[in-house]
């Protein structure tokens, strides 16, 4: 299968590129490589030292015998998407090219307003492109569980049948996304649903939830495969910042109560949900919504099963309950449905097989590229501009 | 009352700004004046012939003895957003700002990224401005009906009680919009919603039918006040386009089964909405929603309206199916609530009472200026790129 992969340098895009290249396909990464500019912007380098995206793709050459297609360029650039699309024809278009960080897009004023046109407009490029190159390709959208909010009643996989006042309809989940990020793939869920109606495009959106993990099977051949590792405030997701915590004795900070649940998965699942999508298409005209997580946890009880974790190599641990900078419910009901996938035939990796080997011994593996001055938060919602100082550092 | 009025120049705009001058409060117009260049790119010019802004500013001092205030910018401009709201400080921002032409949005790439951008970023910025500059003012922001679609079940006020697996929840009523204009208004309404949560911002979203209509109280004390009357296929609404297309002999062109079934309000009573959204502010941190619209009909049911009342001047009226450009339920179950308006002091115009007076009599007023080239619609939703050549020319 001819696959675009869009944002291919990224955390989750990276390994996805090397595995469905493993499996056989024809994968071409595209990728601006903004998010090597970001790691200047905000000095939040990865714990992982991972190589420019030219020796990646050699190595991945050396490695496999096979050879990444490159196509650097941003999807906000018309010219760009209208090209590779006219030249690649892909059969699948795995989309992950958008800024994915809550906090980044929580700063101030510019960066909710980059999120917006980086994302939106950029999806916007990619229905038009299929529509007009290669009307019966199929996407692959990358979305978020946050999208959902903390609804009080159980969230479905995208839609919900709802009776009311003695009628029924099956319509879209609502919505209730927690920050301007959050947003931006709300927007973009309904306008491929919209794309899917009036022009009959095939698309699965996958509501992807907090994504743990580093290593996949294709990235630990060379170590010039190795994926990046975010851990500080920004980009850094909870469970990784946990980990890098504990490594270097930092007690690891819960924000507010900690009753905050989300879904959760391991990267090597990501991986292997992205060629279930691509290997069982959505049909024409159809939106179709996964919930992507295998396992769902408060954020308190993942502390505490990190602390447990290392307690048993010897590694002590404390926790840190810091004041919330988000603006978010601590306690609340959820109870999140993620069957699609595990019918396709996913079979999950689970947090508690794989929280010492593939996640604290490469926290500590790294420990000495730890910069403590990262892990605090430094973006709170309820200011519109924040500054990115380290949070101990005088303005 | 110190009101910003935003998109000041336009169809709603316009005698809202006089109508609320009128009642005394304190307006400044803001408007970029871009519906005008719009006119002169689409060749469609309004059916009434409109004065500049500077011409009608003046008119309405010499009939009124009061100056509206004038500023000229782009919402995208945020120097330009910044500085209004440190200058004018006002109490109540209402919104109107906005690209609103379906057909518009849907002529091809170009026309929905920059509907995108004029309408999200620009909402985005107001957005910004308020929690900086003016945090406890009113936001009374223009959204449309169209963004629920047409579920098979009751729409609501914004949000819906839904019972599920035997939890209760109250939740943004799920939207289905038809156009790429209808999806940025749902887009805007998640960024507000969101902006109420974390900065405690006042808002409340007028999801407004179809307006209809021209002439209020205000605009018809001097002829210089005459307010906008769209009749072509991109920016006339129907119940207009119907009217002029009586008064020059041309038979009304229903859109496919002509069962699409939506609000519709006077002119007179959209004025008179924005007043009383004005007048009642939602609370710190409310996103207060309504439905803005008295009466609804399907759009067969408007032409056997617009024929009957043509009937009793002796005009004889034919009515033609055409096949239909949008991608649009044309049989559907359709039953809205709108009495949050109402039970606040709204006293309806109806469409019986006023058909002929109010729109009948304007387009016959009118009707040598009508350029009958522009009532077939151009903009094909199935396309992703449309022509805009007069329907009957060549290519």
């Amino acid at each position: 299968m001819k696959i675009l992969l869009l944002g291919g340098d990224g955390y989750c895009g990276w390994p996805t590129a090397l595995y469905l290249s493993d499996k056989g396909h024809d994968v071409t990464v595209v990728d601006n490589l903004i998010r090597r500019k970001w790691d200047e912007e905000l000095g939040t380098p990865t714990l992982t030292p991972i190589r420019s995206i030219a020796e990646r793709i050699d190595a991945w050459e050396e490695v496999s015998g096979t050879r990444l297609a490159l196509e650097i360029g941003d999807l906000q650039d018309w010219e760009f998407v209208s090209r590779i699309f006219t030249e690649h024809q892909p059969d699948a278009i795995v989309h992950y090219a958008e800024q994915r960080s809550a906090p980044y897009s929580m700063i101030d004023r510019e960066h909710a307003v980059f999120t917006h046109q980086n994302n939106v407009i950029g999806n916007l490029n990619v229905l038009f492109a299929m529509k007009e190159h290669t009307p019966d390709a199929h996407l692959v959208k990358l979305g978020t569980m946050g999208e959902y909010g903390t609804p009080n009643i159980d969230i479905e996989e995208g839609y919900i049948d709802i009776e009311h006042n003695g009628r029924k309809d099956r319509l879209p989940y609502p919505k209730s996304p927690p920050s301007f990020y959050h947003l931006t793939k709300v927007h973009d869920s309904h306008n491929i649903h919209f794309a899917c109606k009036i022009w009959k495009i095939r698309a699965t959106d996958l509501n992807q939830g907090i994504v743990y993990g580093t290593i996949t099977d294709q990235t630990e051949r060379d170590e010039r495969l190795v994926n990046r590792f975010d851990y500080e405030d920004v980009f850094g997701t909870v469970l990784n910042r946990f980990c890098v915590q504990a490594a270097v004795g930092h007690p690891l900070t819960v924000y507010g109560k900690g009753g905050q649940t989300r879904g959760f998965l391991d990267i090597r699942d990501t991986v292997r949900c992205i060629e279930l999508a691509c290997e069982n298409p959505a049909d024409p005209g159809e939106f179709r919504v996964f919930n992507q997580f295998t396992e769902q946890f408060s954020i308190a009880e993942l502390a505490d099963l990190v602390s447990e974790a290392c307690g048993k190599i010897g590694m002590e641990v404390k926790i840190d309950r810091v004041d919330n900078p988000r603006v978010e419910l601590e306690e609340h009901y959820f109870n999140a449905k993620h069957t699609a996938l595990l019918d396709l035939g996913l079979e999950p990796h689970f947090l508690s097989e794989s929280l010492l080997d593939s996640l604290v011994n490469i926290a500590v593996e790294y420990k000495d590229r730890v910069d403590q001055d990262l892990i605090l938060p430094r973006v709170n919602w309820r200011r519109s501009s924040n500054s990115l100082q380290p949070a101990g550092a005088a303005a």
